[in-house]
């Protein structure tokens, strides 16, 4: 199997639910609607709501029954990086080569664009309890495993502590904590979502705990390696800015090989947590192996 | 019945329940922490959680159960008035008489209290599946009714539709369209919620929808008024801002005296609405009569 062709028809299946979703850009507010579409359709590997449908997969779930959540993932991924580009946050006027939402609408449509995917996430997760086979009590339960996920107690606390740890010489202890809050927490909510949302048993929740932790740490410590090291270009933005501002990363701390190190045990340790999967379970083991080995 | 009495008492327990849910300003990121509580803990009136249980307990359910989802409804009101207060909405500086989150703080981290509050939301009404007597079929319907509520087809969209109309000349239409997104949509969802989780039939449900719309309607057109004739200390903002910015409002449209006609009417039919409801219901109508009432 190959991972990239993997996610390529991943990733039609989610634009297309995602097209149906979203508030149609021909209704008003138009402005707001297409802000929201701009920078949903703006790309990117479409990786935790594939995360979602993988692990739905692996505990032998429909995924065609959790592409409400797989998008609602999305949905959260998307205002997370409308906010951060705002001014009074990392202050981007680019984000995947295209202008950020607010350099291409105004400062006040993009920070309600965001409001409105937040929103749409839960309205998504939450009527996921409609579809077969899934009922309200698996809905409310990814519901809430996902706001914990994304709220102060994860993504927004994690994006809080990075804030202020600027300018400042961070700690071994505090770049990990921001790390299993800012990016850790949401991609592991992707897999624990789907595998709720497919029936797993709670062994098999624990497990995806466990390899979203580990896929999760990895994927963040290679993505502040490639930020140093990685070829500008191939990026898309550019390389070195996390040095300037002073943020807490892990090569920073540690210098790039011994940040290798690291990330490769995390991804074992990530695979070591599907031991007891068989085959369904294959993407999820591709993808961990992919997020050392990517160079973009 | 007092209706001041009464709201003076839904308050402390709501504010009890709040401090509850928040997260404790002694963890880390307390900075994030202390702004949500900052705005939290501002004040007003928590009518719209007072709402959830008024009509919880007008349905026959057990206000005690649904303190979740009513803190739910105080802390999406919040967000809604921290991300509208920053420079890029309405750029004001002060709120309740103190500071605005900003200006107490700075943007950034008004912003990240904001999306923390809206995501705690949905935390607590999903969780709300396990108080006692509630269940999760009941917790994802209201989830849904308030994302909804909430989102870009509701509170969202409708700030988006008034900042696009500042500056014109809006027809009657647009201004009702306005004010029902804007403010009725999350003051019926507090109804509709409310009655949801107390067990409401499809009857009782329907007659909240449209008791929300006349109270919410009445709400808004009397709120436009009292910024138009009301004094300016009892209000703690300057007397006429809105007509300075040209905003979409009842009274600007149609003179106050006309828009005090409406409002009447509308809080008659709100009224009416409750008709099948005993003295259960008295809370919910005591409310209606004092949104035209009111002078502050």
């Amino acid at each position: 199997m190959d991972l990239s062709a993997h996610l390529k028809a991943r990733a039609q299946v989610i634009e297309a639910a995602l097209d149906r979703y979203l508030p149609p850009a021909s209704a008003e507010p138009a402005r707001l609607h297409e802000a929201m579409r701009y920078s949903m359709e703006a790309g990117g590997k479409r990786l935790r709501p594939a995360l979602v449908l993988d692990a739905c997969v692996a505990v032998g779930g429909d995924e065609q029954a959790v592409l409400p959540t797989a998008c609602a993932l999305e949905c959260i991924h998307t205002y997370s990086l409308i906010h951060d580009d705002l001014p009074c946050m990392d202050d981007d006027d680019l984000r995947r080569g295209r202008p950020s939402c607010h350099r291409q609408f105004d400062e006040a449509t993009a920070l309600l664009a965001g409001d409105a995917l937040l929103t749409l996430a839960f309205f998504l997760t939450a009527t996921n309890a409609r579809q077969p086979g899934i009922g309200p009590d698996r809905a409310a339960q990814a519901t809430a495993e996902l706001a914990e996920a994304a709220g102060a107690p994860g993504m927004v606390g994690g994006q809080m502590l990075d804030l202020m740890s600027e300018g400042t010489k961070p700690t071994a202890e505090l770049v990990e904590t921001i790390h299993l809050k800012k990016t850790t927490a949401l991609l592991t909510a992707a897999v624990v979502c789907g595998a709720i949302l497919g029936g797993g048993s709670e062994a098999q929740i624990a497990a995806f705990r466990r390899y979203g932790r580990g896929m999760g740490l990895a994927f963040q410590i290679v993505d502040d390696i490639l930020d140093l090291v990685g070829d500008e270009a191939a990026l898309g933005k550019p390389v070195g800015s996390d040095l300037d501002h002073e943020k807490a990363t892990w090569p920073a701390l540690f210098g790039i090989e011994a940040s290798r190190a690291v990330a490769q045990e995390l991804v074992e340790d990530a695979l070591a947590a599907l031991a007891e999967f068989g085959p369904e379970a294959e993407p999820l083991r591709m993808l961990a192996r992919f997020v050392v080995e990517r160079d973009r």
